[in-house]
């Protein structure tokens, strides 16, 4: 099961993906460790400017062959006039905590759209091997064209019916993005959709779809990549293992709080960017709880809380940061990129056919 | 991996426990089914008065030489005059409907008491062979007791902090009880705790604790046994796909809703219990959802709903039904306990080593 099409179709040498954690965690230096040890790196690129996203992929190229860019399909948002007046009055205290001016530049439906065709650009330009999405599906347009170039295109699922829709479209795989999953909750056909688990996520979807599925959320190690190929999963998408290895370019205080969390410290939030989004409970959070539902959506309320996470990761301050994670922090470790994926897979090994 | 202390100890062919789920489904006929194909059966006892108990216990002795009893640990509770009002304002409707009076006997403090040290007698008396419980740990006292009888005790758990505490007890294994479990959460350190799933559950358990792991939630077919297995879990508890099941005492109605379910419809509600328990959405649900943090707590909240429900059934009106379901009803089939048994082993054996 550990060869399968997945792997051969983007000539992998294990079915191991990076997840594209945006926010300066998929830094060069982890994503080629990932891509020069049989997985497949990938850079979050979703808040990155076309620039930025160019210069880094330019050089990945020195280091490695094989590599992905995750993009944010831009959904519709409105500027209601309420919900920001809940969230200066909710970001007040913190805002005045860390000597910060409550006026940010707020992203438009125009801007934001525009550097996302920007993005897709790049990643045309550049040949990128392989564009996963979230949040979103892109245009039939846009699929083909990243397939006429030779690009390997992903969506995310987080139910049944996302992953009929994405590959409808064409695409070539599709992640199914479990419950158990940190960070941003992929889903976009309805907004108040519970999440499902990993365990009754993926064998719905591989029943229902006939292009390679890739398991996300909770797996860390060999038993969950032998647990999702037992599911029917092709591959697995392992993101908080690979957030605190030594190759990641996350913050210390960040890494260091999930090697410490337990499971029942994860919780699900929209107060730090508007979309619903898993990690470590924090007063900051705790803080948000009265005002959640009234909350501006994404991309406002990211745009409002920057200045706060940005002050609080430079004063190491975890209590106002996005601690992204998993619901299997207790499985975390501090290694190299090289030992998480040769244990693995080892490991997985030892216990399927 | 499918044979190991475990299935050993309690001289079972297969990993296989049947869920106990409470309310009619677990017949004589569904449990001897379970045992003798070579898993193991339980009796969902939670709601049965003693005599009940002992006369099913007294006849499927003479059917199966393997089986066990579910109870359910007493909670402290309170009669909450407020929560009372709010539950006969939001069933007045309802009750209407189906023509039933307000005024039901509630459960008091000690009649729940009382009747859960008559089940432990009937279960000591009759030597039932395995004794498992949910909502809460028995005392010491009676776990010693069970033990000195040579009954197999089982606790069950929703985080690792649970599993260590049921082991610290002298239970002989822990249910570690996922997200994507049917009906009630088994949670009991805490009230608010999230639900963890399957996939970061069973492996974060399986670290802190020495005794077998069960894994529950979502495991429907061999994938599911498999992964359980691969994730370090010794047995699995299977649920809704027993349910279904041609020898299952389960409503036909609720078979039906659930072999017509898709994972989308799954919620989580306290409106038929006052507890949370996980199943398929339909009009109570929706109707409750204003009212669901002030409804009365268990059992209170279940006996106010029973006469509906009951009547719900009799009418085969599955909108005033609670059709408990785990989060893989795209997975259940109508077939006999055999057929489920063979094909979830057949399949499994296929993966792992």
């Amino acid at each position: 099961m550990i060869e399968n099409q997945f792997t051969e179709l983007l000539k992998m040498k294990y079915p191991i993906i990076q997840a594209p954690m945006a926010g300066g965690i998929t830094t060069n230096s982890l994503v080629s460790a990932v891509s020069n040890n049989g997985g497949l790196g990938m850079i979050g690129a979703g808040y990155m400017g076309p620039e930025q996203l160019k210069n880094q992929v330019r050089e990945l190229k020195t280091q490695t062959k094989i590599f992905g860019v995750n993009l944010f399909v831009p959904n519709d948002f409105l500027l209601v006039e309420n919900k920001m007046k809940t969230a200066n009055e909710a970001l007040e205290t913190v805002l005045a905590k860390f000597n910060l001016e409550k006026n940010v530049l707020l992203p438009t439906k125009e801007s934001f759209s525009e550097n996302y065709f920007e993005q897709i650009k790049v990643v045309v330009e550049e040949k990128v091997p392989v564009c996963s999405f979230t949040f979103g599906v892109p245009t039939k347009v846009i699929i083909d064209e990243l397939k006429e170039e030779g690009i390997f295109v992903i969506g995310t699922a987080t139910t049944v019916e996302e992953a009929i829709h994405i590959e409808q479209l064409g695409m070539d795989a599709v992640v199914a993005q479990g419950y158990e999953a940190g960070g941003h909750r992929g889903n976009f056909l309805q907004t108040n959709q519970r999440s499902i688990g990993v365990m009754s996520l993926v064998p719905q979807i591989v029943d229902h779809v006939s292009i390679p599925v890739i398991a996300a959320g909770g797996i860390m190690d060999g038993r969950g990549l032998a647990a999702a190929l037992c599911l029917g999963a092709e591959a697995v998408q392992m993101g908080t293992a690979f957030l605190t290895t030594t190759e990641s370019g996350a913050n210390q205080v960040h890494k260091e709080a999930i090697l410490q969390a337990a499971e029942e410290e994860i919780v699900e939030t929209r107060a730090f960017s508007g979309k619903y989004a898993q990690g470590i409970r924090n007063t900051f959070i705790d803080a948000m709880t009265e005002y959640e539902k009234d909350l501006p959506d994404f991309p406002i309320q990211n745009a409002l809380t920057q200045p706060m996470r940005k002050a609080a990761a430079i004063h190491k301050d975890k209590e106002y940061m996005s601690l992204w994670s998993g619901q299997s922090p207790r499985l975390a470790k501090n290694q190299t990129v090289k030992k998480l994926i040769e244990d693995t897979m080892r490991e997985a090994g030892e216990m399927i056919k």
